[in-house]
């Protein structure tokens, strides 16, 4: 049995249930997005180079990500992040230039949030490229956790889907964030509005927005029985969400958001956008239920950052399993496809 | 300008002064052990595979040293460790027995210290194996920092140096902790002792005991005026010591504790133990000051864990500078040779 066969989230079960016992139990447990130590949220997430980002990539959006994707896990659990450590390790050859720009644009993060950072290690690490952060939070007034969707509760997202994958299949044919232009004149304006698509899908991927006000918002006003962030693809992570709360869930294909660019590049690039908002991964918006008497006063949604609540289903007994509605009306099963970081099941949808 | 000349202590000075007032000021900052959020105490450190383990080693030594040497810097502070994540990096090819091992070893020391695993991430790392441990300590009645070190203070360490670096030496050299005899009949008693040393001086490289108990006595009792945990060599840390507290030193050769394995392992190797116990690094033991009036309560020192106030020098004004008195009563500077991460002066004894 190797780890490639066992998966992540076997991985991670196998671990607690052998250790139950053994130390002084959670107060929450792996599991949720974020772990609950009195009035605290702690999470840590890692990135490896190669895996989760490529050394070419601009250092600073490389920084930039790295606290952006802890700072949506207290984001989920509706907490407001304070501070935050770091783990880096990087090669002796390292320009400073990328040292640099890599931690100017976790400062950069850092401010935008008003987080702190207080402490980490920096070692040598010949193998590559390895940033690993562990942010600390402040619990809301209510604690979103994954378990408690119930049936007839509705299925939200926070933002448009897709994105970030059709950004990681552009950064690894190649492309730059901000390529230059040499297309010949005649072709020039349909080249501008590509580059300018592909840079906004590229951005997407390489600066993902942290929706910690949306998490407040929803802590604050208790709307939401239940929220993950989508890190790992919508089907998988709603597949965590419904395993949580011991519920089912039907989704419907045409009311998921997918920008124009992402399904202008799927068009020219022949694949399913909805493949890519379903299984594509990185997209770090919040995916919440909120209970059907609550859910007329999502409408007073009092954020401007580009969030809202967007219905994309509804939560349903666990026997019912786990649907999603296509446009002629057919249900059929949703496959959990999304990233599982030991699988590589080839279930990226541009890969 | 690469990192390989700028080096780690440089590299975090940069770090904070760079970013200094974009972020909220950090309550304590970067340079002590660990840094206070409150009533909290936490600290971050990673381990890097061919940089701080072997993957031929035993995972579940590995596992236990990931966790010690963070309880190290929690215990350099004279707090409790209460809670921990972890980020593990695996190949994807790496063998389900490694991992259970490994998790055993850090739920073991864990259990040890009644520290309680609450979350983390588990991520494929094609580079090699990689842990980040981040761990969530409690304040103490006092905090031990490193700043507070004033003339005329004693200094001490909790036990025996040196050790660590020998170990180090006879895993490079392919010595397996439990080693099998295959010695001639005539020789096995004398074998049979190098092996039981050998075992002893793996043992300490392998598995460091994190000095809790020191470290919460010393703060408890308010003895110490700084303190700060033996992670790179006595030399290097001593200088970080002195220099968070704006002092000089003078630490007598004589009288700097080393075992009998380690005189054994140098005299056999013709190495000087002398620079195994200053610059090898690894030993995890405290370094503290105790002001001079305090120095005889020392004697009540309250814990049976083989640790004690070993006295090896005294706290000068800076002017005097960093000093050792050998054997023959001639001082001369003592350099900061120990372990940098990214500079490898070749200083490290053994190598």
């Amino acid at each position: 049995v190797d780890l490639g066969r066992l998966g992540e989230t076997g991985f991670l079960d196998e671990l607690v249930r052998r250790h139950a016992g053994v130390m002084p139990p959670p107060p929450l447990g792996p599991g949720d997005d974020a772990s609950v130590l009195g009035a605290l949220l702690l999470t840590a997430d890692a990135l490896i180079e190669d895996e989760h980002f490529r050394s070419r990539e601009p250092a600073s959006l490389i920084g930039r990500k790295a606290l952006s994707v802890n700072l949506s896990d207290i984001a989920a659990m509706g907490g407001t992040p304070r501070a935050f450590l770091s783990c880096i390790g990087l090669p002796p050859r390292t320009p400073s230039s990328f040292v640099r720009e890599l931690t100017d644009g976790i400062a950069a993060v850092a401010a935008e949030h008003r987080v702190a950072w207080i402490g980490g290690d920096t070692v040598r690490s010949d193998l590559g490229i390895v940033i690993a952060i562990t942010v600390v939070g402040e619990r809301g007034r209510s604690l979103l956790l994954r378990s408690g969707a119930r049936p007839g509760d509705g299925i939200y997202v926070t933002g448009p889907l897709g994105a970030p994958a059709a950004g990681r299949a552009l950064l690894d044919r190649g492309w730059k964030p901000a390529r230059r232009d040499a297309t010949p004149p005649g072709r020039r304006r349909a080249a501008a509005a590509a580059r300018r698509r592909n840079a906004e899908l590229m951005r997407s991927q390489l600066d993902p927005a942290p929706r910690i006000a949306a998490g407040r918002f929803l802590a604050s006003a208790r709307l939401a029985s239940a929220a993950i962030d989508l890190s790992d693809g919508l089907s998988l992570d709603l597949h965590r969400l419904c395993r949580a709360s011991g519920a089912g869930a039907m989704i419907v294909a045409e009311s998921i958001p997918i920008s124009q660019a992402t399904r202008s590049f799927a068009r020219e690039n022949r694949v399913d956008p909805l493949r890519l908002a379903l299984d594509g991964g990185e997209d770090y918006e919040l995916l919440f239920t909120v209970p059907s008497r609550a859910e007329r006063r999502l409408s007073r949604w009092p954020l401007r950052d580009g969030t809202g609540p967007l219905l994309i289903g509804r939560v349903l007994p666990r026997a019912a399993g786990i649907l999603i509605e296509d446009a002629s009306g057919r249900r059929r099963s949703l496959r959990p496809a999304g990233y599982d970081a030991f699988r590589r099941r080839g279930s990226r949808a541009t890969r």
